[in-house]
């Protein structure tokens, strides 16, 4: 820590300083430079008081009553891999970093269910699951450094979430340090149970905004069986979008379903070199789990609708490392096109049916508004994500990204989906959630937050 | 509508009768007497002021506006067959009954996605889409007559649940209308979506205290591979148990994994003379719709499963039909009990390796008590069903049997439980939930009730 001017202290400072042990509170603002914002480079963010690193639950109870005490913001955050800018900081707020409470506390195979610490990365979950025959399934693509808080405070979804579903699906039961500085169990252990309100449910997605999530409990499935993949070229993304609307007509429910163009697979191999010669616009990744013969009949029905909506090359991969390295690929689009310049990020998710016009309507964003966009998705249930990629310093071309940004809300809106399938509103949705959810729903949003942190100090201006 | 003292009337019928058509509005003491109360016959009901029976969702919202004026408690139902006294009339209420409300709106194959209004049966609802290719999973027992839209308001569960979740998993949109008599659409269509709280899964399961469902949109899955069943006869609740939770162990999701034992058997034998001669005093029914070999797999481990625990008899059936008449006489074991006098029927849920000792102690209750407990169970997921039979007129045994129910919920929640897998808290488990949940979620609850019924006349008294 570095020597600070007390005087100019905020107040909240000294009282955490008075609960906590001294190295859980910083105020070096060169190590709180690097928890101040998510990866949403556009969103904007202030100035903390205070990065705080609790070690349990209860350390994390003294923080909240502090900031109750002095009516001061709190800022909860993960791995700060989020795309909303749900994690910035606030002026003046404390930012409580989970990344302390990283224990994870049982895996029970009989019981199907995982306990652990907010700040267990995603990726490490998954491994020592797979070490006991199990699987955690929500998988996003930012799994090798998100965590379970993190995810659970997005409601993450991923990949495999076409078939498997996404966090809130998988989440029993949360410890929780409420508005009211209370420590509460919410949910339950058990397979089923319907007793009172789902607060569950509620604190899953809510972006720190009613409580700071202290430990997870969550569902596991068995390992299943290993996927084969179908991988098909195309010139164009509605070629691609019309085969991602005939897999869906289908009845195949494919265990991945992803689209990734031309941009982002040069920005890819351009970074990691991995020697990616991919002749093609537009790649499909399909992927099916069924075991046996039934995988067999998915793999060869995602073909056939490829072939039909106009692959210039389609296949069943026999070759494995080879598929792998695209799902990479897929994986690695995001920061990869960010080394490129300034990137704002889609998150839109429309009907499948819409995915072809949704797709064309993409394109013509970027003609319209002469933008670079392009384009990763879960394709398979509609979850597009278009990466409008700016020049560095080329400020007309952000006035112009924002623009496309805003007729590609209002594009999937009028398709009938959503602004955000799995980032969530944080700052950059919140115009977006104005124009989806009616005046009434956004009343009843308000009424709910107001019952739950009726101190107004759980990451205030998120969400609403 | 038989003549009636205006002088005498509620102030809310004149407004009611103003607003609606002549025909939705009852206040014929003769109808009224079979809308007063559900399947919970051990829960108090009150006697209203009238029944309404709205076609549309401005009807609805006209009805909850008259609420709203006059300051009337409002009770919501579908069928009637829910098993927490949830629907049951409150003294002076309004009672709106949505069956006329029954119109499947759309079965959408590409998206998977059906709407419904809530008066739909969910069998009804289940051969429409099995009509298209389709399925809509969650099953409680009582598909036959239940209602989609009272299956929201319990979050109903039921036989194949154990692998495909229950009712909240499977609602993706409603509209509602609100405590403040507004319209509302809460949730979306699309595969994802995390645009504000999660107020779909709010409702699920919220017992008409929170709004009125106006319309139901599920989502479906593909037509499955046909089941195979796996009988296994025991001499004791107990060995069944411990066989459910091998089944538990061994890694297989069973598509049904349903206890049933002779009290119910012969009960329901002597009222539909089926002709079921088993000869075990408890019998657990396996399935598996894996297809293929992987079905064949997980019929032989649950069949070991079934072995190793001590089944007198166990064996693949190779008789469907057979199969099928012992799944049919579990789903009419409940009302085929409730002939033989009054029935009070638990609902706990305990982890999967509690249910041998849960068993044990549900037969201890029985004998220390002195009153007949008969199980039947959602086995698979630890959600047991003792159903408490006294003879017709005997207080003594009712005294007992309250005690007896008192003891079993003490020791499911003893054991890691739940009060309530499926039925809701409705009337009868309220004192399960406050004993369940921590003073501080209640009071969250509470909150949120508030919060989203500011005037208090949603099915007041009921859950919390």
């Amino acid at each position: 820590m570095t020597p600070t001017d007390v005087s100019t202290e905020a107040p909240v400072l000294a009282t955490l300083r008075s609960a906590l042990p001294a190295d859980r509170v910083v105020v070096d603002p060169g190590v709180l430079a690097s928890y101040v914002h998510d990866e949403a480079e556009w969103a904007e963010y202030g100035t903390p008081a205070a990065l705080v690193r609790p070690r349990s639950t209860e350390e994390v109870r003294a923080v909240v009553l502090a900031c109750l005490e002095h009516g001061t913001a709190l800022v909860t955050r993960g791995a700060g891999t989020g795309l909303s800018g749900a994690a910035n900081a606030v002026d003046g707020c404390v930012v409580l970093s989970t990344e302390k409470m990283a224990a994870i506390t049982e895996i029970n195979g009989v019981e199907r269910l995982a306990v652990v610490q907010p700040g267990v990365v995603n990726d490490d979950l998954r491994a020592a699951c797979a070490a006991e025959g199990l699987w955690y399934p929500p998988d996003p693509a930012s799994a090798p450094w998100s965590t379970i808080g993190g995810n659970v405070a997005t409601n993450a979804g991923g990949l495999c979430c076409v078939k498997y579903g996404v966090t809130r699906d998988y989440v029993l039961e949360l410890e929780l340090v409420n508005g009211l500085g209370e420590v509460v169990r919410v949910g339950r252990r058990t397979a089923k149970g319907v007793v009172g309100y789902d607060l569950v449910g509620l604190m899953v997605g809510s972006e720190g905004t009613l409580g700071v999530v202290t430990e997870v409990t969550v569902r596991l499935r068995g390992s299943r069986a290993p996927e084969r993949t179908v991988v098909g070229y195309f010139d164009s993304v509605v070629d691609a979008g019309r085969a991602v609307e005939a897999v869906g007509a289908s009845g195949v429910v494919p265990s991945a379903l992803e689209l990734v163009d031309r941009h982002c697979l040069e920005a890819v191999d351009a970074w990691k070199n991995m020697g990616l010669s991919v002749d093609a616009n537009v790649v499909l990744l399909g992927r099916s789990d069924a075991p046996g013969p039934a995988g067999d009949e998915e793999s060869a029905t995602m073909l056939r609708c490829f072939e039909e909506a106009g692959a210039t090359f389609a296949a069943a991969s026999t070759d494995e490392a080879e598929a792998e390295a695209l799902f990479d690929a897929r994986r690695l689009a995001y920061p990869a096109l960010e080394r490129l310049g300034p990137l704002l990020t889609e998150d839109v998710c429309v009907p499948k049916a819409a995915v072809p016009e949704m797709l064309a309507r993409v394109e013509a964003a970027a003609t319209r508004h002469d933008v670079l966009i392009a384009n990763i998705a879960h394709a398979g249930d509609g979850n597009l994500h278009p990466l409008i990629s700016t020049p560095p310093g080329d400020d007309a071309a952000r006035d112009r990204a924002q623009e496309a940004f805003r007729q590609i809300i209002a594009d999937a809106l009028d398709l009938g989906g959503t602004v955000s399938g799995e980032h969530g509103v944080g700052l950059l949705k919140r115009e977006g959630l104005a124009q989806e959810l009616s005046p009434q729903v956004v009343a009843m949003q308000r009424a709910v937050k107001q019952a739950l942190d009726p101190h107004g100090i759980l990451n205030p201006g998120k969400v609403l």
